[in-house]
């Protein structure tokens, strides 16, 4: 038996670290500005802590470009390396120096705010770069070095002159990736990944303009200089204490974020937890349509400050990611997968965290100021609804502060509804029956019958509101929805009365039959029904539950299979206590019978939005020829 | 100056091999299978060639899961290994065994299908076991080798008992990865990533019901008999040349790729392009709705039979995401980011490829079966329209064979339409004014008036047509697209012709006054035009140009800002020539007049889908009663 130690030949890491370190090649910058701002913040703390025997000041960061020399340069005021620490934290690939540091001052570890994947980041310079070099010199009293390399595993390293505290990385960006030496290229990548970093960022300079002088004339030009061009804010509204901002802080936070979106967010939540993890960050509720697709991942995932980011899919419950907003954790672990998220116990925890917080949030702007919450309602009910749906727990939350507008503008709980209604509607085998409209144009006529009637109705118009009234049905005990159109007034919330027709038993037989006869091929089914003479003659309605189970299918899930495709059904209720249909029957010609059958069949459908194309020009040209 | 050698720990290379080779964990099965397919295609190569005297066979690779032990084998009967090719290719990390062997062998190396990233992907054994052994015995005749390491960098070599060629990979699961310890699981990666492998895969057995024997009878059950499951299958149809495949293995090979699937595709393409890149491939176009949005992503992406992806985003043209089917290209990398791709010179070519092929194919099919061709025009439409807005070559292609289907169901391509409708529909100004609707029912009335003229009506009804149209406004010379209820049919084509009025200019100005009076607060435009008697009385139009412009704006991009939330504008034509017009002048009192004007207003409002909620309750409550 023989045993041996496996080797790495480093002539092959090189080339792996150009092509698996990381899939996307810009992070490159990101890794050196986070570099840059681990060093500082070290610096920072040694000060604090009274090891570094130096002036901390204000340092900064500063990226420059030279696209004739075709170099990139990073230069911070931070900590800076000896020449030993050249060699240990540069010359060993993957040892990772932040790891050693931390160990070192784990007390005071988490205040300090260190990145933390010092070290290997480094190496992904050559992702971009055929030849890096560091100048570098250490807060303590040694000599600056000069490192170079030309990503073979060769290096050399001489004495530098430069004086200043820090690290100046320059890359030598190679022919493949010089679109990295464009000014815009830069911007845009410092922007999409530092725009939050603790240390001041410069980019070149840009030009300010100043207050005019005392006695300028209005048509003088207000003066300008130039300024250097910090693109970032080191202190984002998500590091400061709630206490310490106020709703124009929050609003001016969002206006960051989103420079484009001009409208403005209804509400936000302050995250803060620092046990059982640490999370911080702000979500924003913005205005909502009813499209669920097109309003996802808005929300930017952060690790201390350095953007990660935009799909949080799997951090943050489905249903949260139509929010806006900002969530920053070191326990997130960066550059991996969304399956590995998905299973990662501390991301489970987080997303039930923010499930409670944003319930608690909606529930406490509930209870504060009713009459806004409900102007909102719109705007956030698809949220709400979605999460009543997808997440148990919120469910449960959610059910004492989730809003039912009624078609009238009123908005109750469902408890108040409850109160409200059980009275009116509460059907002969005790069942309580919430009437609703998807649209109150369109069932306008059917609206108009059921408040005849004292019942109140409902406007649920969202596209999930079929499963949330399934799910409802189901949690709460003797409960049911019908949409007003599901079936005549008198026959959606069966009472113990019955009603006394006009018409005999015989003379219904006749007169459905005639009816059948003249409607048969346009598929309707003939009731008749012995309803209020101010109803309408002729009524067509359309089960409930078939519908509900066609629509749930059409949304995704739920309803029963194959309901998507099945045709519509409708029911043609005849009203045999209208005056019309009693002159109907006592028509004595029957094409005038026929007549009066189909013009009132016609006016049915036309109530219900049936009446459409062909038959609808010809029953227009009939009824111009009506008025002359 | 000093100068020295990068030094990589191997301690730290396998947490780093764990946490950053690949995102995602699962892809180990698709490496370690890639290796043993690999080992066994060597073997054939080598046979074949003469320099490997043994059998070739029918070999196969098997895959074991021993839950108890904790245990995952995978057996090939490929090329094996000596005691020094252990140590060359297993102890030395990254050293590519398959680019020696390829340099060796280049020649021949294209056929032999070698996959090419053998030596890393053994490694990624380590992301889910925390011990693996290898047992191996190379063909050539030399001992076998047992080859064992537990994640630490040390690991132990002895001889082995193993009398068959080959190798045997032991992989011992780790705490945290017992999910692969599942049948299920297990299947369902082999099922996703070496469906297509060339070689045969083996998990488990599986019951086949035989034949009955003869003289059984009706009542006995079939005998059944326990085979091995193959899971895969090594000769998809996408290897083999198109002329060995017929139309009916094609459908087999889309229920192959999409089991769910009940729909069968409209028609295939096949891809076969071996410079400058190899490429091979199958698409299929599925029928599509006019929903952009939900039908992406269904195209997989094959590295030599072995998935990789099914978000080709970057790689096909955007518009051809719709399409469904398997690419395969060595030359597409494995493990790079989207934003690599889409910058990569050997993607943007193939993407080049695909779009012509696909235009080349639409193109020979609109050729020799325009009738099939027609019939699926409706199921297609919204790739090639959308192909032809973002793709300016695909729209040079497509504009051969691009349909423009009439409301009577006919279809016309562009230049066919022209010839049909030049001497009726160029109007005064030398203009082609092609008349189009969107929904044949909404517009039946509009659609009846134009077909009266003798002009053809399209029906287009795309959610990007308004796009399309533009495009073809700009592209082709003296053209204009105009909806049906864009004006009163007389105006729609403006001739030279003058209408003569049956009411004086006087009368004119006095009708129109009071119809003003009484449509103001509901935001018409009045025109007073003398029409055909025969035309409708009242008729409710909306300008081409701002409809069109918020259209295209809603379906996003295009159109002018701010057009979007712009609210309609209607005109009120009435047709100074109709009898009902003449008659509401010459009525004596003014409620009869208003009644008459607001009647054929609503019968107006109606024919042009205006007409809702509270009105059109009131509309037929009156209705009833003019009946009655």
């Amino acid at each position: 038996m023989a045993t041996g130690k496996i080797n790495v030949s480093v002539e092959n890491i090189f080339p792996l670290i150009k092509k698996f370190l990381y899939s996307d090649h810009e992070i490159f910058l990101r890794e050196l500005i986070s570099n840059a701002t681990d060093a500082t913040l070290k610096l920072k703390h040694l000060t604090s802590i009274g090891e570094a025997k130096v002036e901390y000041g204000n340092p900064r960061i500063e990226v420059k470009v030279d696209k004739d020399k075709k170099q990139i340069h990073i230069l911070d005021q931070g900590i800076g390396m000896t020449e030993d620490e050249v060699k240990k934290y540069i010359n060993e690939v993957a040892f990772s120096g932040a790891e050693e540091f931390l160990d070192k001052y784990k007390d005071a570890g988490k205040d300090s705010g260190i990145i933390g994947h010092f070290g290997l980041g480094f190496y992904s310079a050559f992702m971009v770069a055929d030849k890096v070099e560091i100048i570098t010199k250490s807060f303590k009293d040694e000599p600056a070095v000069h490192w170079t390399c030309d990503g073979s595993p060769e290096f050399t390293l001489t004495k530098a002159k430069k004086e200043d505290r820090g690290t100046e990385i320059i890359l030598h960006v190679a022919e493949d990736s010089t679109e990295f030496l464009e000014d815009t290229k830069i911007r845009e990548l410092l922007t999409k990944y530092n725009k939050f970093m603790p240390i001041p960022i410069k980019f070149g300079m840009k030009t300010e303009t100043l207050p005019k002088p005392e006695g300028a004339k209005e048509e003088d030009p207000a003066p300008t200089q130039e300024v250097d061009d910090i693109i970032n804010n080191p202190t984002p509204a998500w590091t400061k204490k709630p206490s310490d901002l106020n709703e124009e802080d929050y609003k001016g936070f969002y206006r960051e974020l989103y420079p484009m979106q001009f409208e403005e967010p209804l509400f936000n939540i302050h995250l803060n937890v620092d046990y059982p993890f640490n999370l911080t960050g702000i979500l924003y509720f913005p205005k909502l349509t009813n499209d669920l697709n097109i309003q996802k991942d808005r929300i930017q995932l952060y690790q201390n400050q350095v953007f990660v980011t935009d799909n949080v899919e799997g951090i943050v419950p489905e249903f949260l990611t139509m929010l806006r907003g900002v969530i920053d954790s070191p326990d997130i672990p960066l550059n991996v997968s969304r399956s590995y998220l998905q299973a990662d116990g501390a991301v489970k925890k987080i997303s039930t965290y923010i499930t409670k917080k944003v319930a608690d949030k909606l529930n406490s702007l509930f209870k504060n100021n009713r009459e806004d919450f409900e102007q909102k309602w719109n705007d956030i009910k698809v949220v709400i609804e979605y999460g009543m749906l997808s997440e148990e727990k919120f469910f449960e939350k959610a059910d004492k502060f989730a809003l039912y507008p009624t078609v009238d503008g009123k908005y109750f709980t469902y408890e108040e509804l409850e109160t409200k209604i059980k009275d009116n509607q509460t059907d002969k085998d005790d069942k309580l029956v919430v009437l609703y409209a998807s649209d109150k144009e369109a069932q306008h006529s059917y609206i108009q019958a059921a408040k005849a009637k004292g019942y109140e109705v409902l406007l649920l118009d969202s596209p999930i509101v079929s499963h949330l009234m399934q799910k409802l049905e189901t949690s709460k005990e003797k409960l049911s929805f019908a949409r007003v159109d599901a079936d005549h007034v008198d026959n959606l919330i069966k009472k113990e009365d019955t009603a006394i027709s006009k018409l005999s038993d015989e003379e219904k037989e006749k007169l459905k039959g005639e009816i059948e006869g003249i409607v048969q091929e346009k598929g309707f089914t003939i009731q008749m029904e012995a309803m209020d003479s101010s109803a309408s003659p002729f009524i067509i309605t359309e089960p409930e539950f078939m519908r509900r189970m066609k629509e749930m299918q059409q949304t995704g899930g739920g309803g029963m299979f194959g309901m998507g495709n099945m045709p519509e059904m409708y029911n043609l209720i005849v009203n045999t206590n209208h005056e019309l249909v009693g002159e109907i029957l006592n028509t004595k010609t029957s094409k005038k019978r026929e007549r009066l059958i189909n013009q009132s069949l016609d006016l049915a459908r036309l109530s219900k939005g049936l009446l459409k194309g062909e038959e609808l020009t010809n029953f227009i040209a009939r009824s111009y020829e009506m008025i002359k």
